[in-house]
């Protein structure tokens, strides 16, 4: 028997990146990977019903185009501009494969969404990590300066696990400024004031980036998608995969792009619960980051985050922890229900007078 | 404005993989991309509709150990020598990121499935094409000496376009012999005879790769799945998508794999018609490659293969063609219902008649 392996060298090295936690235990509450407290429109399961199981048997469209072409009326482009993700990781590995490689280095934040770090190594892509500010998470002056080396410059706009958000004027400079690809991964984006939607299509070197996953409380069909010059959309359709989105996937996603009020509704009572949650936390005397996200990166009058996360877990109560040095004294928290909230409120208080 | 492509030269040199026509106009007959001509099984349709929708709001299981344990059950080998991909293109793709570069060539057929050199150029990995023999299609009795330089050998087992299989005996002795990894694309194999299945367990360098797209009438969902030694399926899973498979797939795939009747009863259905298309094309006078697939490459009496093919497509019949030389003579027919062949072969006659 050969007990060689064959793997590229830099993937057998590679431990690949952990998704968060899926407990599987019951009657937890579940705050740790930034899905939406409340389900997907009405109209989704309404679609879902309609959709008759025996056109399965049928390729679905394989570029998606009408899903393309509602996401192209609702962010004001063209359908050539818009290309769909089976979620935004497979928008990601597009776009890894086409900007990045030995020769072409990755620009990111940092702290930031690891997955860009694991995915640049499945290209042998080097990473210049651009440092933010203690606490404020603030982007440094000399961020141009430091990613002129890169092809890809990934801004997570509102950035995780951070919460926070950048000046769009800024963001417009850098899109003028950089002599690569700049891609917003806004998929916190309808939680925020602002996007950067309207550099996408205005500039021949920006990709938007966003996610079904969050707002429209869809994580679990996988639907992400991206809009870009025509040229970049063109390019990428070369490197995705020939059928990425399955017909039912397609059909919901339209669906919950549809309907725009439960979409709005949706999002202002998690905004909401937001607001309550950073003011009650910070009366216990914690630390939030100013949130533009439907997360809250929290740090502890102790700043003793990891014991403030295993102490949650033990009472059920999953949020996530990042061990790195610049991220270890807080905790990231999902924005859940005023009911979920409550309890996370009664457990922190537990939590603060031990 | 800047005007420059950021894109690698490889990508932009692309110009990327063809899926096979989706044509838009109603009422014709389709039998380009091997699709079952029979709907998937109505444990689908229940499957999809016990689905509560709601729970689309959570990301689905990563590694879709549900459909693992089915797929495991079913083959005889364990849950960890098992990966779920959004259909065999997303296997092929980690496939193609785990064990080829520029210094790891890919070897493959030659006619054989051409996503495999498009996929080749994205990771800029050299190609070894091994030729088959001009009307069987067989395998040349070197093949070992030319794939000796690859590290990636995929073995398309029936194969596409051509329809026929390869001895499993030289498929065994292959596996022992050759110094990298051995995929066999067992897209097809439900229709076969054998299946290479019990080689992808007994050689740690074997990957078994299935689609529930042609057998199992689910093209539309996307679900494919590789069976190997647990060493090649971990480390694949370092380069799948963090949540490749969404949570209603997973459902339906389920569904669809454990209903056996109704799966053996289709394909049972489906090689009953190819017999009787095989005997009645060849009755007037189209040499046909032995066929152990749902589609039949057939080369009409004037070996003009593309005529016939524009012949049919004139009159709503598509099947698909290829026009490269070991090619060019040939059509590809999907199997697709008794009627169906009865209108090709009313208008076969006439076409000869011509």
């Amino acid at each position: 028997m050969n007990k060689k392996s064959y793997f590229r060298n830099t993937v057998a090295a590679m431990t690949g990146y952990t998704p968060g936690e899926q407990p599987k235990v019951a009657d937890i509450i579940k705050l740790n990977t930034n899905e939406n407290p409340y389900p997907p429109s009405p109209q989704v399961a309404a679609a879902a019903a309609k959709f008759c199981t025996d056109k399965l048997r049928r390729y679905p469209d394989p570029t998606a185009d009408g899903l393309r072409n509602t996401v192209a009326t609702l962010n004001n482009v063209a359908r050539e501009n818009v290309i769909i993700g089976n979620g935004s990781d497979d928008i990601l590995t597009m776009t890894f494969r086409a900007f990045t490689a030995p020769e072409l280095p990755l620009a990111c934040l940092d702290p930031t969404y690891s997955l860009y770090l694991e995915l640049a190594k499945m290209q042998e892509a080097p990473v210049i990590r651009i440092p933010l500010a203690a606490d404020t998470f603030a982007m440094p002056d000399n961020l141009l300066a430091l990613a002129a080396p890169a092809n890809l410059l990934i801004i997570t706009r509102p950035n995780a696990p951070t919460g926070n958000t950048f000046p769009l004027r800024k963001m417009e400079q850098i899109c003028q400024n950089f002599d690569g690809v700049v891609m917003f991964d806004e998929a916190y984006a309808d939680f925020a004031d602002d996007s950067c939607m309207s550099l996408a299509v205005k500039y021949p070197n920006v990709i938007v980036m966003r996610t079904l996953s969050k707002s429209y409380s869809l994580a679990g069909i996988r639907t992400g998608y991206a809009v870009a010059s025509a040229d970049i959309i063109s390019g990428m359709m070369k490197l995705k995969d020939s059928y990425n989105m399955d017909a039912l996937a397609q059909v919901i996603a339209q669906a919950a792009l549809e309907d725009r009020e439960y979409f709005a509704e949706t999002v202002k009572k998690v905004k909401e619960t937001r607001k309550a949650l950073t003011a009650e936390l910070t009366a216990l005397g914690f630390y939030i980051v100013p949130s533009a996200t439907n997360f809250l990166f929290a740090r502890p009058p102790k700043r003793n985050g990891e014991e403030y996360f295993k102490f949650l877990a033990a009472k059920h109560v999953f949020v996530r922890y990042f061990k790195q040095p610049a991220t270890a004294e807080y905790v990231r928290i999902t924005v859940g229900t005023p009911a979920e909230m409550a309890r996370l409120i009664e457990l922190t208080k537990e939590f603060l007078a031990q």
